[in-house]
Parts: structure tokens; C-alpha cells; sequence
């Protein structure tokens, strides 16, 4: 299914980016733009997260969400996860991955979660072990989410090697992939080099994403870092949303749409029709007329000399 | 000078800021920017622009900008020059170092300095040999600008053998250091790693600095290549202030405060108080009410773990 595509783009805004709005985002609204943006060729969206509603309230429709998800043909289909029971949830509805988090950073798993990363880790472990004793084909598959890994805003800088420590914890604990997540825009492209390397060196042939924040305009210098490393798989959310209600200072994530643009770029295909995706914005412009909508590309337009990834020839040195 | 910093960042804003504005900016609050940015650490401001201020009125104060900026302590003061007679005006001034653009796509250099590509390299000649002329201490060092140098609103993209073959021109002529730039922010990572290691290795020695728009997002990540491929000077100006009226799509240049700190976060010193240049931007909103100010870094703010790399001690992998 994605022997077509260079790097996977997962769009997290569903989630991300709704989770700070004390305003609930209606649900058909929800699923019209994640079926807009699967439209688009999005191929991963994180739709929800299995909190208790009463801690956020904008995700009382996670199973509304799940449902009207799971019926866009082709479209993998992500919930977060905090704790088993979550996970349970999500199994119960059918999602196709979970996205479990914990944070490198020891206060912001405490503000986030309310445990020390240790016992996160035993969640964790819980939850892999409860997926094996599931058929395969109800099985979801289990990200091992590491926020806070490039800096915390309680704590400031993060050792490299705490990430590349819990990384190695999530992968023997069961994770089928890992997230790298820059939760508060800390990371500049050297230090998303250093840690990156030092993850996947430690984890093998398992595949590690990244969540980048734009907090300080840094976003997608650090994209192109971790390309570098051999990233194959960034989350970002539409327009910029995003943010963590645990996280002062924390801003949108990149931008979606920017981000496609420079994969794009670099001849790299993501399956997205970027056109299309622009306009998806539309939709996150009439629900939140006052919230800002970042994004270099929306303001200046597509170059002349645009041609989506997989049509375009080689670029050439040659006169 | 600059033995105790690792990066020429490059104020710009005076000339690429204002040249499209038709409001005419104070020559004193031009000054007071000038001195608060040189206060604030930047080592090099491109002040003006030697055009006939009939076409850019802008510039009419030329003269007397030059002379306040040149009575700064230890300012290295740049201007542009289109053309011999420019040049000459620069001389006069006593300026520092001369900027001359010619644009590696032909239907820019067109527009912008109504000449064929060949015809401005003989302009270059022709300055290069006033300049030889003249006794040392009054010659200033001669900038060779290739403009539109990595994609263009008239023709799209620009072959990179083109950039190499004119850069291999200006230094042939007599260039002390070039410059190529992304006028319209068409450039990707990877052409910026294309083009700028083409242009290196025909040049050898010569200095090569980086000039990016961050017109589609993509400036930092383009600076994080050119730094990959040793380029160690970077034009800018604060706020993100700029564009080229003859080049359509033309939006700001990267913003000077969020490269600094992209500097300082990879380690590598700019002389540059981020703080104290944060602090010069409330003289562009006083005199530009009706601009938009860009940057990531005034709207974040300083990360809590923020050190500048002339403070920091080594990051280290250890726990």
C-alpha cells in the first residue's frame, strides 16, 4: 500500500491540534476534514485520544470519530493512548495503531501522565502484552511514543541519552515503530541528528518517526535532519494547529501542508495532491475563525515551476 | 574581527526590507536601526542601494545612511550596486563592501537590470578594474551577487550549471566573495546541497555566502544545507522584512532573529545578543505599523534550556 510513497505523512491536527481548544470541534466537522485530507492522499490520520472525556472534553466523540474514520477506504486510522484502558478502547473500536506516550523528560511524564517514566514503561509493556494475546486481524499496531525527547519546558535540555534509553525500553517492551517527538519546539538539526542516530542505532530495523513542533520556526530544518538519519515518517498537523495543554509554550506543530511542499521538493513523494490538501484549510477556517492558520505556502502559492514528486524528471545538473 | 564567532549573519533589511515599500522609511530611524542592530552584535548591514533614487525613492538618502553607518565602530557597511556608476558612488562613500547583483535566470536580469547575463558579468569586470585601481585602504571588497540563482518567477527553475558557470565568471572577474541567492524562495534542502557544492567546488577559495527567502517556509531548512556545505555567511533581515519588486511571489527574507538562534542552537557563535536583536524589531513596528512581522522565535519566545553557544558548555550524550 505504500510501496508508492517515499515518507509517510501522519496528520495529527484531529488530535494535536484539538486538544488545547476549550471549544468542541463538532464532530462531523472532524470527519469531514479527516476525510478531505484522506482525500488528498493523507494516508495516517491520528483521529482521537482515548482520555477520559472529562479530562478533554473535545474528545467525548472519540468513538463517533473512530467509526466515521474507519469507513475512508485505504485510510490508517490512529488513536492515542495514555494508559491501558485506553488501549482497550481503542482495540474495541478497531483502530489500526495506537499511539502510546510517554515522556523522556521525568516532570513532564509526571504533568502529563501522572507517573514516573518507569512505570509508563510497565503501562506499556501491559499493553503490548495485552495486544499478543489478540487475533492478528484485530490487532492494532503499537507506537512507542517518546514526547518530550528534545527538550522540556520544565526541565530544558534532555540527555540524548534518556531518549536513546527509553527508546531501547519501548522496543523490548513490544513497539512495533517509535515516535521521536520534539513536544515544545526545542530541537535544532544538530541535536535531532545526535538523538535520531543514537535511537536508531540502538533499535535496529525498527522504524522511528518524528513529531516536530514549529514553536520557534525551526520545524522543518529539523525535517530535513532527520531525513538525513533515514526518518521516513513525520506528523504534523494541518495549518499548524497543536500544542500540549501540559506544555506551556508549546505551539503549533509544523505545518502540514508546508511540510508535504518540501518533501515534495526534494523529489520526495508523499501521495498527497498538495492543491487539494490547501484547500482542506477551509475547513479548519470556518470551525476556528479565531485561531491563526500558519503556513508559508498558503500565503505565497504553489512556485512556477511546481510539479508534484512523482511526475516530475529528474532534476538534472546537466546545462 | 571575526575570529570569535563561527558565522557571518548579514543585516539586509535596510535595502531587501525597504525596497518594495512605498512609504518612505526615516533616514534617522533607518540609523537607529542600523545602531541597534550593530549594538545588538551583527557584524555586517547592507545599509542601501546605490540605484538612481528616481527608481527606488527609497534609497534617496543613500549618502547620508552610508555616513551615519560608516561612523558605527567596527560595522562592516555594504551596498548594492547595479552597475559601474553605483560602484563609483560607493567608492565615493567609503563603504566597506560592494554588492553586485546580476541574476543567474535571464528573464530576471532582465527586468531587474535590463541587460543580458553576459553583459552585467562585463559591468563586473569593469568594476573589478576601477577597484584595483585604487590605493588599498580606500578599496572596497567586491561581493559577486547571483540573484534568482535557485528557481525564478519568470522561468521557474534555474539549470544549477548556470549557477556554476556565472559564479565561475564573477570569480574569474575579480569577486573577493559571492553570493548566491534564492530571490523568490523557490529552493529545496536538497538543491541547495546541489547547487552550493557545484558553486564551491569551482570557486576553491572564495568565500560563498547564502542569501534565502523564506517565501514557502522552507528558509531555515535551506540555511541548515547550505551549512552542511560549509557556506558560513548568511544575509537576512529581522523580522523577515523584504521581497523584490521585480520578482512576484517575492515574500520576506529569513527571518535574522529565528538564524540566530538556529545558529546558536547548533552551537555555532554569531556575535549576536538574541535578546538585545529581539529588542531592535519594536523599531520596525513603530515605523512599519501596517507590515506583518515574521518570526517564530518573538511570537515563542527563548526556550527555557536557552544558552548562547558562546556560553555553552559542551552538549554532551552523556546521562
Amino acid at each position: 500500500m505504500t510501496t508508492d510513497i517515499d515518507v509517510v505523512v501522519c496528520e495529527v491536527g484531529p488530535r494535536d491540534g484539538l486538544q488545547m481548544l476549550s471549544q468542541f470541534f463538532p464532530t462531523e466537522e472532524k470527519l469531514a476534514w479527516i476525510r478531505a485530507e484522506a482525500s488528498a492522499g493523507v494516508r495516517e490520520i491520528e483521529v482521537t485520544s482515548f482520555v477520559p472525556p472529562k479530562l478533554v472534553p473535545q474528545f467525548v466523540d472519540a468513538a463517533e470519530v473512530v467509526r466515521g474514520a474507519l469507513a475512508i477506504d485505504g485510510l490508517i486510522v490512529i488513536g492515542l493512548v495514555p494508559n491501558l484502558k485506553g488501549a482497550e478502547r481503542g482495540v474495541e473500536l478497531g483502530v489500526h495503531k495506537l499511539n502510546f506516550v510517554m515522556s523522556v523528560s521525568r516532570t513532564h511524564n509526571l504533568k502529563n501522565v501522572r507517573r514516573e517514566r518507569e512505570d509508563s514503561i510497565e503501562d506499556f509493556r501491559r499493553i503490548a502484552e495485552m495486544l499478543r494475546t489478540l487475533p492478528a486481524e484485530r490487532r492494532p499496531r503499537l507506537i512507542g511514543g517518546l514526547s518530550s525527547a528534545l527538550g522540556c519546558s520544565y526541565e530544558g535540555s534532555v540527555p540524548v541519552d534518556d531518549v536513546r534509553r527509553y527508546a531501547s525500553a519501548l522496543a523490548e517492551a513490544g513497539a512495533d515503530e517509535l515516535l521521536v517527538a520534539d513536544t515544545v519546539g526545542y530541537a535544532d538539526p544538530l541535536l535531532v541528528r545526535t538523538a535520531f542516530k543514537a535511537v536508531m542505532a540502538e533499535v535496529g530495523s525498527l522504524p522511528v518517526g518524528a513529531h516536530f513542533h514549529d514553536t520557534r520556526g525551526l520545524g522543518l530544518a529539523n525535517v530535513a535532519a532527520a531525513l538525513e538519519c533515514g526518518v521516513r515518517r513525520f506528523d504534523a498537523s494541518l495549518a499548524g494547529l497543536g500544542g500540549c495543554q501540559f506544555a506551556p509554550g508549546a505551539t503549533g506543530n509544523i505545518v502540514m501542508d508546508d511540510l508535504c511542499f518540501l518533501l515534495d521538493s526534494m523529489g520526495l513523494r508523499t501521495g498527497v495532491d498538495i492543491d487539494r490538501l490547501l484547500a482542506v484549510r477551509e475547513i479548519l477556517a470556518r470551525n476556528l475563525p479565531q485561531i491563526p492558520l500558519y503556513g508559508a505556502l498558503a500565503r505565497a502559492g504553489l512556485p512556477r515551476n511546481y510539479l508534484p514528486a512523482a511526475e516530475r524528471v529528474q532534476r538534472t545538473a546537466a546545462p
